[in-house]
């Protein structure tokens, strides 16, 4: 897609086909999104919340559903009924996560600096960024299903490898990668 | 990183820290991580299977868990563990995101075509892309956090509207684009 400034991103651009489908028509498909999940049991949108985490402080969370292994059905489902395994195949997959990561970074670029919750974006910024957020996520489970990585699980293992790599008593407060660091 | 040719990808380039690692470490980390769930609830890794879908062919599927939220949770307590927030902004997380879709894509660089279950690939291979694949979702689920979109209510939205965009009567067998179909 052409560069953009960030402004005109709500149906100019030739590769977003209109604000309303970016938009208008979300109320559409929130109202209908819960009879998607083929039995994933949805909550409402608005279970998402800032909540009071430990410090006081308030955080942001996510709804529990779909969980990634209702992603990765959902999706294949998708991709069946439409026979298009025959083009998804890792290498197609891992391009189109790779474009998607692409339109999500055009959505920050020419911006400087961006706080935490987005206070300055539109409600259609922030839907496109959902969207985009979203189109990478799907690709990505799509890619690891593809190469038979049980991606929850790998994120598990994963993230007990960093926290062996990045001890908290040693690398509190710091950016440097765990290379830099002498014991 | 440098470009590898994928055979050199263990342990020889110098942004990787070591075979052990990136392969022998696992097994230990394998055998703890069920304890670094926080009350997620883990299965077995053995969960993760080819199943039998409805065609008869079989099909390969995730563990249930962690969910979305349980992965979000557990990235916030290790970036505040170690005082991160101050370094963990929307757009260092999107350029970290798009840091590790490039070892994602280094992994795949150099070799034509890969089946679906990547058939000629090593052990230790697939596990390096296992942990890529994990250090995008990650980074993916964090950056959705720090934005305040519902990552997990997000997928739903969009995966009904590709619904709407790509009806598969329309669109089954092609690879065009939605804005290429005529009505």
């Amino acid at each position: 897609m052409m560069a953009t400034n960030g402004k005109d991103a709500c149906g100019i651009n030739g590769d977003v086909p209109s604000v309303s489908s970016h938009c208008n028509n979300d109320s559409l498909v929130n109202k209908s999104h819960s009879a998607v999940v083929n039995g994933a049991g949805t909550e409402a949108s608005s279970h998402s919340r800032l909540q009071n985490g430990g410090t006081g402080a308030e955080r942001f969370t996510f709804s529990p559903e779909p969980t990634i292994e209702d992603i990765r059905r959902m999706q294949a489902e998708f991709t069946d009924e439409r026979d298009w395994n025959q083009f998804h195949q890792p290498r197609n997959l891992l391009l189109a996560m790779v474009g998607e990561v692409g339109e999500v970074s055009e959505l920050f670029q020419w911006r400087g600096e961006v706080a935490e919750g987005l206070p300055n974006w539109t409600e259609c910024e922030r839907e496109q960024l959902a969207q985009e957020l979203s189109d990478v996520m799907i690709y990505l489970v799509e890619l690891a299903e593809k190469c038979h990585v049980d991606l929850p699980q790998a994120v598990l293992r994963k993230m007990a490898l960093n926290r062996l790599k990045y001890p908290a008593s040693k690398v509190h407060g710091s950016a440097k990668k765990y290379t830099e660091y002498k014991d």
